[in-house]
């Protein structure tokens, strides 16, 4: 039951270890301020030509709620059932053609996710948490919001604080805990040609330590590693702070009990209890 | 020809302030304990079906320096002059069909860009810069590297640390030094239906520090405003931290000299001086 990151294989920013999608929100709505803050990330969002082809509808059940109505209702049967508890709704849309010359951008889509991105990162440095649903009922939409057809519906994101998993009915809470996937680093990353995986270079050792996070239901893990020489730098001291969920409480009490997590640049699980430091050495 | 962001109109996670494309870049290889944290990053990007659209193809100059070579051979013209500094170079590739049932997948795009944001934003918190390149012969691309079609071929990034503007042509330095430009947010974003803008609410005041920044050439500025009471939350402090790039040393010279700057939430320019906090009040 407990959710766990098992396969992370290099230490990357905190704010993009702690990002995931809960379907779990607090009742609690969204200050306007942060809200302006996450649009104003996506904002800034790097685009082809600068054209920023993204629009952000924004649905805020406390300000409109009869456009967070409409909204919903068009999201899938699925979706809806923990859905229903997000304070805040935000449809993503793409500009499919260029601002300046009026022909098809065929980079809108893209950059519209790399603006989302950005939208939801800031979330997650503010405390809050979105999950994008592309499990919603996109002509139904377009009407509802009379949007013209030279946008793209690209997703609907659910934002709010995050709440406890036991608001959720027992299968959707199964999915809330389970841990979370991703591909290996060697079927996505490709060292010069396809085919031939990109691989995280050794490390000579390690210290990891787990803590507080202002995250809540997480904890914090601190890295330090230390990295081989390579191309004549010497060995140098990489830095890292990620991220994991806190052991589900009934399950395995915190603090108190250890938890399985690969550290960095490692395909071997490690136990890493709370309270000091831990190191090791060599791990591949 | 000093480099400003403007129109910051909330505040931002420091991260995401940060991040912008440059076009000069250092001779220093980038470490591949570092390239693997960004691509890690990327890893962890969500999509739609948990499908994880992106393929990267890495080219380290300093590895594979004839893929680097290769791939480096396909940008235009334009973007090889300031490109061919850049230590590495990655293609961003989409895989168009799901990989559950071999559907169309109609977010692999958009998905494969927030893979490429956190990567350039993980590249970011590492020190080093990636700049986007839409401007590349994708067919050849597709023939030097052997991609299927199943593949859209997105962008390559430039990645690096970044280096001093001075080594660019003039030309290409005056873009470099141009200040960041970007649609108000009342353009992007709308509050319950098209037409109607989202708006930063009010602030109640300020309080600004301008102080010394970690990324090279640029300098930090942190902010704390006071915030309206708003749907009964009462006022609330809001923190933030942005970046501005140092004013050119020839025309400003750092530290002691002033640059102009809009506090968050605000569309009236301030001038903010290095040193201890300034503060003001209501600036709407
Ligand atoms: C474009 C897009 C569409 C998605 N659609 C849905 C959806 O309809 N329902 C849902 O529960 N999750 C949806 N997700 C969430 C993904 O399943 C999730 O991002 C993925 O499993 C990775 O998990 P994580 O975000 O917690 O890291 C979507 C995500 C994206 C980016
Ligand atoms: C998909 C994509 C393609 C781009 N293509 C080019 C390009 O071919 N040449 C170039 O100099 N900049 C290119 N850029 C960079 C944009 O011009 C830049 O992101 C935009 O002007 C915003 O500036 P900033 O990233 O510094 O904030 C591209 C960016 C993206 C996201």
């Amino acid at each position: 039951m407990s959710r766990e990151r098992l396969n992370v294989q290099a230490p990357v920013h905190e704010l993009i270890a702690a990002r995931w999608s809960p379907r779990a929100f607090d009742a609690r709505p969204v200050e306007t301020e942060k809200l302006a803050s996450c649009l104003e990330a996506a904002r800034w969002a790097p685009s082809c030509y600068n054209d920023q082809p993204w629009r952000f509808l924004v649905a805020d059940r406390h300000q409109e709620g009869e456009a967070w109505q409409r909204l919903f209702d068009c999201l899938s049967p699925g979706n809806q059932t923990w859905a229903r508890r997000a304070p805040v709704l935000i449809l993503a849309c793409a500009a499919t053609r260029f601002g300046h010359n009026g022909q098809p951008n065929r980079w809108a889509q893209y950059d519209t996710g790399q603006a989302m991105m950005s939208l939801v990162l800031q979330a997650i440095a503010l405390g809050l948490a979105a999950h994008q649903m592309g499990g919603f009922d996109a002509g139904r939409v377009r009407q509802a919001f009379a949007i013209p057809d030279e946008y793209d519906l690209m997703s609907v994101a659910a934002l709010g604080y995050p709440g406890d998993p036991a608001v959720l009915d027992e299968e959707t809470r199964q999915r809330e805990l389970a841990s979370h996937q991703r591909k290996p680093l060697e079927e996505i990353a490709f060292a010069g040609r396809r085919g031939l995986g990109f691989m995280v270079p050794d490390s000579l050792g390690w210290k990891a330590k787990v803590g507080q996070s202002a995250c809540p239901g997480t904890i914090r893990i601190s890295i330090r590693t230390w990295l081989k020489p390579w191309s004549g730098l010497g060995s140098r001291a990489g830095g890292c702070s990620t991220w994991a969920p806190a052991p589900a409480p009934r399950r395995c009490p915190w603090p108190g009990g250890a938890f399985r997590w690969w550290p960095p640049m490692s395909l071997r699980p490690r136990w890493i209890g709370p309270g000091g430091w831990r190191s090791g050495k060599g791990w591949r």
